[in-house]
């Protein structure tokens, strides 16, 4: 890890001691700034989905290193992108990843990719095999700024944040399912889950029925958790998961039951309503619990004002952390 | 003055003195640039709304000083973001300004926003209350790129275009009423208003029956004429207005008598399509008047091709002193 | 040559010296770069049409000689341009290119603009008049990012594959049309037969009944060629065509025998589903035979995959030089 990092995909690449070290060189490079450790080199971001702190905090941690960066958005000023191999090409996307991804790696020093899941066959977004092939184009540095069922830049940024509020490794980490008007990903959690096992956590995954995370995703958890002396269970009680519980981590996925079947997940919340975080959640049973969420958050729907606007939430330190542990990606990619 | 400015976002608050200032500064730095002043830093750039000239001339002005900047265009490529307080979350809307704004500025050292006004209200929109909520979020140097009832970057650089022509003080602006397709926002015929009367000058509303400056806009010009020996009034005669201008500075807005209701404005407008600027409305009565707009301009609309191409028009110098001025701005607000 | 360029619109105005002069300072800028030769120069970049290659290679470009760009993407965050000179502007675009591009010129150092054919009437096309229009209003260096019927970029990063994969000047040089699901500009197939010809090629133009190019782009790569010794053909017998070629040129283009007519080119296309580029189409005849296209490319439909995905294809080379000769181009533009 004190070498050049190839590549920055998984948080189960880099392992426990390579994020200790990254986070190091994060604060490092907080308190000690390196504005000119990247002068001349150059980011390509492809965005194939919407973004905020992914766009911004990308462009301003090169900019932070004296690096540049150029933002390509399939679809918007740019031409659709075909990811599907072999297909004769005669619908809208005029080009396919196999020319557009290593033209573009050939114009930077470092590539990052945002490519969400399908949202239709949960054992090919399990398998992450968009981004796979994508990577696979790409002989250059190359980030995963969020793929089908990965984000190891926010898995970074929370670890960070767990170590700036001071939770210790043992703590127990609530990652509780939270409503949404609509089915999302289920990146974030099964990133969320396995960096809070590899840290070492007692890791409760809270959700209803219908919801419960992939096997594969849970016993990835589960055995970052057998290595780092944590454990990683899950319940549909909310009482008995957030007895005690130091963090809950919200966060809003769609349904595995029905996966990619938009009306009978939209069915299944008729009755979910109430998975929507709020201070009477936490009472006596967990009073100084923090609240994390990786945002966008939808307020009043997934997180009550009152939690987001009280004390215990530490959102926008989540946030800000992307940026400084990029820096410190970046740094290691690059440098 | 001369210590850091910590907002832009209205010229009342920077004051007649603050301006000459600015405007001072932005000829040292025209003929005496540094290009390295702003090494390093950030500038992030918020468009609720289109732009052109503000987009371009903020990323050229942060590059003319060594800086850099990063553009977030809400519901293109990034979330549509909710400004409304206390709302449940289960629209279009993915982010709230109360996280997304914060988040931004954490990533950047000065942040501009552009916020155009809803258009439905007058009082709400008189009032600027969206952008004031958002600015209320942020903790860094800010610029308003154009809120719902102010535009400060184009009233500094319409001062400057003022100077730069060597009309004086004095001398009678007349700010017209032109024809446009649609309602248009208030911020620039207010901000205009504001300007000509804090710069000193015989100010004169021409506009319809109908779309009168709202009283708030008028008194406010007033006091600020009365600070510097200016005066302002209104009229519905062109003639009258006309007699003796040294500008006329042309813009389009919406209907006051019926704000917010585009089929009665669209109805009112029937009769005005002779508000349409052209040579015919200068001839003996003001020969030498310039015509101003802060641009976009709706050709053989608003102005017409004979006048924007004729040697009255300043429009294009308007436009390139944004640049000019914005610099300056950037420049107190960071170096 | 060795003086500054001053625009850099059309490979003819720079001439076969000018080439090679480009494209000696392209492979001494590629073996010695010149990272701060461009410090504090800005590039603006004006999108009236999609773009992947040229869109990151111009930022790419700038950021490698230490300059910076903004891009401007008109109806895309930003006004929508009228381009028709004298019309009443009550339609859709809100601004006019006689005032948006003279400001946005006025921003930068050098702009780059590209304007695609409007593919309705051939001779207006032909004429380039929209981008010349455009052209005449900026006094700054200027580059054709395409336009309706060159692409002078996309033609210098041509002659340099060629060079580098040691095609002699005298060699055959075979433009195919190929099949694309709608018509596409003549902008490129016009510029590679013209670059092909200044080169001193061997060049047939193959391609269909009712897919001829227009004789006055024909004309001109024949004048090109005569000065270089080479010469211009054209066939709609594929066997005759690829019998000894060095380089198959595959472009699609839209019928110019029903130019503008998308269902008469559409009924047309029915019978030209074999005008896609197959290994069979090489065998014996021509076995070494390159394979070049500008992209993107309709995999399956215009080439297939056994020919992109084989060691004939020179696309990725083609798309890299991009980057390769517009450093250049900049560097003779503004250094």
């Amino acid at each position: 890890m004190s070498a050049r990092l190839a590549r920055f995909l998984d948080l189960a690449d880099v392992g426990r001691d390579g994020v200790l070290e990254l986070l190091a060189l994060a604060r490092r490079l907080e308190k000690s700034p390196e504005p000119r450790a990247l002068a001349g080199r150059i980011l390509g971001l492809v965005f194939l989905n919407p973004s905020l702190r992914t766009l911004a905090s990308f462009q301003a941690g090169m900019a932070r290193l004296g690096g540049t960066s150029f933002v390509i958005t399939p679809g918007q000023g740019t031409w659709a992108l075909e990811t599907r191999m072999g297909v004769a090409m005669d619908g809208v996307a005029a080009e396919h990843i196999r020319e557009g991804l290593p033209v573009l790696a050939s114009y930077c020093d470092a590539l990052g990719i945002r490519a969400f899941a399908d949202g239709k066959d949960l054992a090919a977004d399990l398998a992450d095999g968009n981004f796979k092939a994508m990577a696979a184009l790409i002989d250059k540095p190359l980030i995963n700024l969020e793929s089908a069922i990965n984000h190891p830049c926010q898995a970074l940024a929370d670890w960070k944040t767990l170590e700036d509020i001071g939770v210790p490794e043992r703590a127990k980490f609530v990652l509780s399912w939270v409503n949404h008007p609509r089915a999302l990903p289920l990146a974030v959690p099964a990133a969320a889950v396995h960096m809070a096992a590899l840290r070492g956590h007692e890791v409760v995954v809270l959700r209803p029925e219908g919801y419960a995370l992939p096997p594969v995703v849970m016993e990835r958890a589960r055995q970052a958790a057998a290595a780092s002396g944590g454990s990683v269970t899950e319940t549909a009680d909310r009482a008995e998961a957030l007895a005690g519980a130091h963090v809950v981590y919200a966060k809003e996925w769609g349904s595995t039951s029905h996966y990619g079947d938009a009306s009978s997940d939209a069915e299944q919340r008729v009755a979910l309503a109430d998975w929507q975080v709020r201070e009477s959640w936490f009472g006596r049973a967990a009073p100084g619990c923090r609240l994390m969420h990786c945002l966008p958050v939808r307020r009043n729907v997934a997180v009550a004002d009152e939690v987001l606007d009280g004390a215990r939430s530490v959102v926008l330190r989540e946030a800000h952390n992307r940026l400084l542990v990029q820096i410190a990606v970046l740094h290691r990619l690059l440098a």
